[in-house]
């Protein structure tokens, strides 16, 4: 041990700064070996060391079946020990007899704590939204209710009457759950059927529905990467963290392209032959900051290079397009709303596109996440993604009840408008008093602060003082610097309820001197506030659309009798 | 080109094999570079050369924005370039401006017709269970109707009265969605008393509700192997999709231990000493034999290396233990049965082991996953999970309903009980006429058949002649060889309807002439069917457990009143 400690010296300070009594101590007590294995660079050594030997502590059983069975355990190979790991090793052979066991609960609290300490913690508020008081909701007492301004029921759907007539109906007579995955007990006609709704609203060939958004763009991306062995990925950085997820998962080479910066993007593509397969993975309306993607330029930019599009639309089905297939179907309204059901004659934006994924839990105010795109592209997610393969389907009063609202929103115009109409209100009146609205052209209405204490106590001097419920929105959802309330008008916030939110932020912004549009221009802008061409913004919802009725949709649009496609159950070849 | 080729000639027997000649047309008509990118070997070597170089098609704006932006590019790095790579990017470069995309078309329908030509490929049964006939179903036409013997809606709580009164009531004040993640606008008061029904179930400290267990395992599982840089994950073989996908997205090391085999697991936790952070995870009951693990013995493995457990209990939750909390509860019967709510002042299994995962979506009959632990632990999932924070939390009808089947099995025996007698019963009468069951001490009724291609007969020829739908499971489900029926007697397949579908099968295996009992025997048996010992199955429900009623409960399980646990909406600190 004096030989070990005395090596130890020259490569470990807190060795080093011991008195030769008290090291002597502590390797008697174990003390030194707890220290070792609070330390990550002894504790790496250790393992590297560990994996090279039988452990001493193996009860005798242990040490006869490793002995005899191949050794599965091949962590020594990656390891080159230097001769500083080998000192630490040699110290915690030495000691590792008495050592202790991972200390979790320490572990768990630092990471806890370091949530508190950078201020991203996150204390959820209790919000109980009241279906026949939209957009009002209780908090934890029933008589304290506040407007909720910062919902994804975007459309106010989740109180939508044939929605609910829908969901009650199917809940009496199918029951409360799938009672299984879609291969055992859980395929049924209103899986099919929603899947049919799905792929004719995006006019593509197909659609899968799996639990959630999350789980769609996780598990669709993750298979890329696991089943094309050269795919490279090229991702948005402004991409929502279940994309992240999913080409992490993937393992596929990525790179990642500056936010809607299609020459970035094209750098990053022309890198490659155009036969490396390749997939561009971005969002149509980006939520925090409500820009929307040049969706048209970056399928041009896939044929050029030879990629595929994954374009997600969480934040924009149900409230772009005629019909409410999102911004791509947007791109071509004209001749969507014309065609009605039917795919226009002329190549449209939504059908250059190879994949949409989207959200049953946002426009259409229920829960799920889907896909569409070309049939046998459907059949292979259907075939070999195993987060849509291993889970429980969604329940029938769920799917149902998604498929009503998709209906009834392809058959009016009127929320979209009305949500549209109510959006420019909030944003025209709260830019006219000063307060800084990042500037997009979507439903987004990001009011910027730029600090989280500072939009924790604006949201919860909203919530207390004038029971107006705007989630502060802090680090990691958006850059440290650039907090904000992220507010999001719905057909039901009109101008008698816009005024009292576009009073109280007055008020907010004073009471907690927050910086106005002013304040943003003199420190030379931030996000587009207080930026020189920050008034040039083309809403995605132009004037002449706004002055669209439901006359001028096509009548095949109502009520259609829509038939189950063949890929969601399985092509009989 | 002349001197590529010859060179190339020695690394690719492609272009040894051709003459003079041809190599020269193809080199003019880019049929050189095609074949070259039908070669993995070459592709790869090419896409490494790019990685070093701007493509020559690359537009002006592309190659300016690359020159003057930082190389994100990191591809050259990981390869060490052979001599045969560098010959193979020569040929590549020379011919890359004629080639053309990568063929996705090609490679999905080659995908398919892999699982076409090996069996694999599923077709999904149009099933639609009805909550008033239940177990029957109807299929594509309402009158064509089936009993369902193969669905996870264990219990049949997808019918049950208080469940849907329930959900009906949360429908209708609160609407069809959550509208928002659990930090925007989707936390409320059935989150909150979900998860305190959930944790007092487990009678742990705290619980997290995901989209589904799928979720919540991946979630969880990745998240330990990311946050902690060391850790070793140790899995059982048998681990379902979601556990395997997230330990491989934890990037943690891992050691696969054979099914339920204590010595190979401690031979494998041995290898490293006791501070190094372990994870063992492993179900309770295994849904596709039925065998149930070693609970006990496993968390006495981990108190002795040092290791989390992780259980998941998805197959076992609400038909386990006197309050259907699962076979962690069920190992401590008398204990629980005695304290009811409280926990008993004995210590038990349930308490020893370190997180349990759950379901709604089986034998609660809704939808959703869950997991319980200690409240730090809970914390820290609800704070760095990204597929609980970044996902719309599920609908408040759901999370009500949901939590109403939670209190109603745990204040009544009877279904649980039912289930086990009808689950013995089918056993015991399929055992009877040499039909084989794998053998198993739970409520799985495996029918083994041993291929593919019977065992979809097996399943047609009782869906088509009998109206009895089992789904046969196949690869990769189960191994290749050891395809079967998997039978689910649930409270509602009492002897009557059990009478028909022992007849049924017994029919079936002799119309398709499959092998029964005494075949495996002469073939030394299979899975525990026709081998030495297997009749030797301790049930887990025993004959004194299933004697006991629902006066035997503890009265404080009736309507309890339980509280919202602080860990759901973040602890003040």
């Amino acid at each position: 041990m004096e030989a070990i400690t005395k090596a130890s010296m020259t490569v470990c300070p807190f060795i080093r700064s011991q008195s030769t009594q008290a090291l002597r101590q502590m390797s008697q007590t174990s003390g030194l070996s707890k220290e070792a294995h609070r330390c990550p660079f002894m504790t790496a050594a250790l393992k590297a060391k560990n994996a090279q030997r039988n452990y001493s502590s193996a009860s005798k059983v242990a040490r006869a079946t490793a002995a005899s069975s191949t050794n599965s355990n091949n962590l020594s190979a990656p390891y080159a020990l230097s001769s500083e790991d080998l000192i630490a090793n040699e110290i915690a052979l030495d000691l590792s007899t008495k050592e202790s066991g991972f200390d979790y609960n320490g572990f768990l609290e630092c990471e806890l704590d370091k949530k508190r300490q950078d201020k991203s913690y996150r204390y959820f508020n209790n919000i109980n939204r009241l279906a026949k008081e939209f957009p009002r909701a209780h908090r934890a007492v029933e008589e304290d209710k506040v407007t909720v301004w910062c919902s994804n029921d975007y459309l106010g759907m989740g109180r939508n009457k044939h929605t609910l007539a829908e969901m009650k109906r199917v809940l009496e007579k199918y029951g409360s759950g799938a009672g299984g995955t879609r291969n055992i007990a859980g395929h049924n006609i209103h899986a099919m059927l929603l899947e049919a709704e799905l792929a004719a609203l995006h006019k593509h060939e197909a659609a899968l529905v799996f639990s959630s958004c999350f789980v769609a763009n996780d598990a669709i991306l993750s298979l890329f990467g696991q089943k094309i062995k050269d795919l490279v990925i090229f991702s948005d950085e402004s991409n929502h963290a279940s994309m992240i997820q999913g080409i992490r998962n993937s393992r596929a080479k990525k790179h990642i392209f500056k936010h809607n910066d299609l020459a970035d993007l094209e750098a990053k593509l022309a890198q490659y032959p155009k036969s490396t397969p390749k997939l561009i993975a971005f969002e149509s309306v980006y939520s925090m900051c409500g820009s929307v993607a040049p969706i048209e330029a970056i399928c041009d930019l896939a044929d050029k290079y030879g990629a595929l599009t994954f374009l997600d639309e969480v934040h924009a089905v149900g409230m772009y397009g005629p019909h409410g297939a999102g911004i791509a179907e947007h791109l071509n309204f004209e001749a969507h709303l014309k065609s009605g059901l039917d795919s226009p004659e002329v190549k449209t934006v939504m059908s250059r596109v190879d994949m949409i994924t989207g959200t049953l839990g946002k426009a259409f105010g229920t829960v799920g996440g889907y896909v569409t795109g070309k049939a046998n592209l459907i059949d292979w997610f259907r075939s070999y993604a195993p987060g849509f393969i291993f889970t429980t389907t969604l329940p029938p009063s769920i799917m149902a009840g998604s498929r009503a609202s998709i209906r009834y929103q392809r058959s009016t115009l009127k929320d979209r408008i009305a949500q549209q109409k109510n959006t420019r209100y909030v944003k025209d009146n709260l830019n006219a008093i000063g307060v800084p609205v990042i500037p997009n052209p979507s439903h987004i209405v990001p009011v910027l602060i730029g600090n989280a204490p500072d939009a924790k106590k604006a949201s919860d001097m909203l919530l207390e003082k004038y029971k107006i419920y705007v989630q502060a929105i802090n680090f990691p959802t958006v850059p440290i610097g650039q907090e904000r309330l992220r507010i999001t008008p719905t057909p039901g916030h009109g101008p008698e309820i816009s005024n009292k939110l576009i009073e109280a932020l007055e008020s907010v912004f004073q009471d907690l001197n927050l910086p106005k549009i002013k304040d943003w221009e003199s420190q030379g802008g931030l996000c587009g506030v207080g930026e020189p061409n920050s008034s040039s913004i083309n809403h995605i919802w132009t004037d002449e659309h706004l002055s669209l009725s439901d006359v001028d949709l096509n009548p095949n649009v109502f009520d259609p009798r829509i038939a189950p496609v063949g890929v969601s159950s399985g092509v009989v070849a």
